[in-house]
């Protein structure tokens, strides 16, 4: 694996970012059909989706199911908390990031009472602080974290967060969206009502629905509390249940793209084997940055294997948008920051790319840096 | 065109439904890409797109603009509803099907204050209706209607409404789904403030997002009044003339799609000849029907050539489900009715298909009926 590329017939780009990701000519293949939304086969594949993802969140089919939800991840996030908060209950939103600013700020739209829980987008949000907030607030019904927080890349501790959750017998929501599919994590032993991710993250398919993962008796405990027709993620289940089908147009083709994405990571070894080649691309990306002179911005212990922040280069010749147009040009795409307050850029470890293209990409930034006459000790 | 069907390699079944559509193979071929959200050609994409489907709908580039919204057709028609009647608005919904009591549904899920005009199913909503309606309610400041009612294929005088919607100075949106880039349609001369439409209708791109056509001061006056933080459809215009780019993570691959969709139907010769198209497949279907003894539900004068709503015939042996699935078998896919009272089926006369691939159907029908032992008189 490390001598080969992935993608010896790509003909675009090798994207570095947190998705949409390269996926395998086989995966885009599976679009290559035009299938009825009612037809039987397409129902079959629906129903072998949902169910595999159940089983990727190791949780029981007879406790927990799977509604497929169009649109971005954020339409899924937006989904679950619109739909099931209850009209006069409270959400707890940790934040180091980002991603746990967004949740809060759909709160803020559906007009749901919520509290911040904030940490630095360095740290790693503790348990005993979420404890301290629950404590102090007795209304609070629901808490939402972020798995992977895309911002930084850090990996927050959603089973300790959990097991405090489940003292104060609160609803709990994980944003799993770069996680899910290589970062191991048992949903029902976190203690995880709601699971959100998307279609073009780990399980390498292509963008056009999101995924919740919902405790069937919390689920069925939110009639009447959805905000939105198109998000009513009880609605969504109940169609999905009585007929197979959607009760709005499905994305047929991305439907039938990730059905064939799951039985690719199956091939793979799964989740575990997945989350190796991604750890891989990690650490062949680090050494060689590092070795360049690049600096992570994370410590070393809160790091995931998703994708990872550099601060850029303390030298008057770098200027992020020619050093991104300079390694798009040479057929590598990274990703630009978004902390706060550091200027950093981020290069994702995660789709249908392996160590040696990894080691492309890092050939690529030398070469981009000796142009734009950049030398780092 | 007549002598050949328009897919002769087409492995899948033909799709005589509503949508998603049967789609041409350089459309589906457009998909076999891996672009990032923030490549400059998948930038391009978007505003090549958005571009000309401004262009398509007859109005100027100066006063109106087009946004992508993701998800299907139901969620570009809430993001409107949603994000452009002002919070003390009131919304008059004219209904005569499904779609339209879809508009007042979503009205009813986000708490927005409506009033009905509901007409019989097999009539078109007259004008004098709406000014008779508007003259009552002081209150409206919003007036919806469905252009082509996908329930029957009844096609509604948008225009006509638009003159009197223009008389009250109300905010005009109308549902265009099913009929946008094959039912001529000057929405600047109808006075339509908001058009809404979808990706695998009539301009036969596969599904993955809708779209809504809105004029620019109208959609700059809503600020504040968006529901939801997703289908907030200001900030994605803001967000989409910013930086070309979409606030979430786009259906990249359904946009390139969509994109040589755009194309080719400006190679077909635009709206007037897909239209042309359309009109000789309904025209084809509907002889061969009523050869055969089937009933159209609609009145001639209210029937329109995007889709046709059929009566169950009048014979024991008839049952849809079997019919549906004999189709099914040979090769063609049929749609249900969704009438609120009458038994009906339905059959589209749009996607890549032309007047042969309807005689294969009519064939297969006559086949099936055999085989159901049913005899038409």
């Amino acid at each position: 694996m490390t001598d080969q590329s992935l993608n010896p017939n790509q003909k675009d780009k090798l994207l570095f970012t947190p998705g949409p990701l390269t996926t395998s000519e086989t995966v885009k293949q599976a679009m290559l059909r035009d299938l009825g939304s009612r037809d039987t086969e397409f129902i079959h594949a629906v129903w072998e989706v949902r169910h595999r993802l159940v089983k990727l969140s190791g949780a029981s089919e007879a406790d927990y199911t799977a509604i497929i939800i169009q649109g971005s991840g954020t339409f899924g996030v937006e989904s679950v908390i619109g739909s099931t908060i209850p009209p006069n209950g409270k959400l707890l939103v940790v934040i180091n990031g980002a991603y746990g600013r967004r949740i809060a700020q759909i709160a803020s739209v559906l007009k749901i009472d919520h509290t911040e829980l904030v940490f630095a987008e360095n740290q790693a949000p503790t348990p005993e602080a979420v404890r301290a907030a629950l404590a102090a607030d007795p209304h609070i019904t629901d808490v939402a974290v972020i798995h992977c927080e895309t911002t930084t890349g850090i990996i927050n501790p959603v089973e300790a967060i959990g097991a405090v959750v489940k003292e104060f017998d609160c609803c709990y929501i994980v944003d799993a969206m770069s996680s899910f599919g290589a970062v191991p994590l048992d949903m029902q032993a976190a203690n995880i009502d709601f699971l959100v991710s998307s279609a073009n993250k780990c399980i390498e398919g292509v963008p056009g629905f999101s995924f919740a993962i919902a405790r069937r008796l919390t689920l069925a405990a939110s009639r009447g509390f959805a905000r939105s027709l198109s998000l009513d993620l009880l609605a969504q289940w109940e169609g999905l249940e009585e007929t197979g089908q959607f009760r709005f147009t499905p994305p047929t083709h991305a439907i039938l793209a990730y059905y064939q994405a799951l039985q690719e990571l199956e091939a793979e070894g799964g989740i575990e084997a997945r989350g190796a080649r991604y750890r891989s691309n990690y650490e062949t990306c680090l050494a060689g940055m590092q070795q360049l002179g690049f600096k992570p911005y994370l410590d070393p212990q809160n790091r995931g294997y998703i994708i990872t922040s550099f601060h850029y280069p303390d030298h008057p010749n770098f200027n992020f948008k020619k050093f991104y147009e300079n390694l798009s040009d040479k057929g590598y795409v990274i990703y630009p920051g978004k902390l706060s307050k550091v200027n950093c850029f981020r290069i994702g470890h995660v789709g249908r790319i392996g160590p040696a293209d990894v080691n492309g990409l890092l050939v690529a930034i030398r070469s981009a840096l000796a142009e734009m006459q950049i030398t780092l000790s």
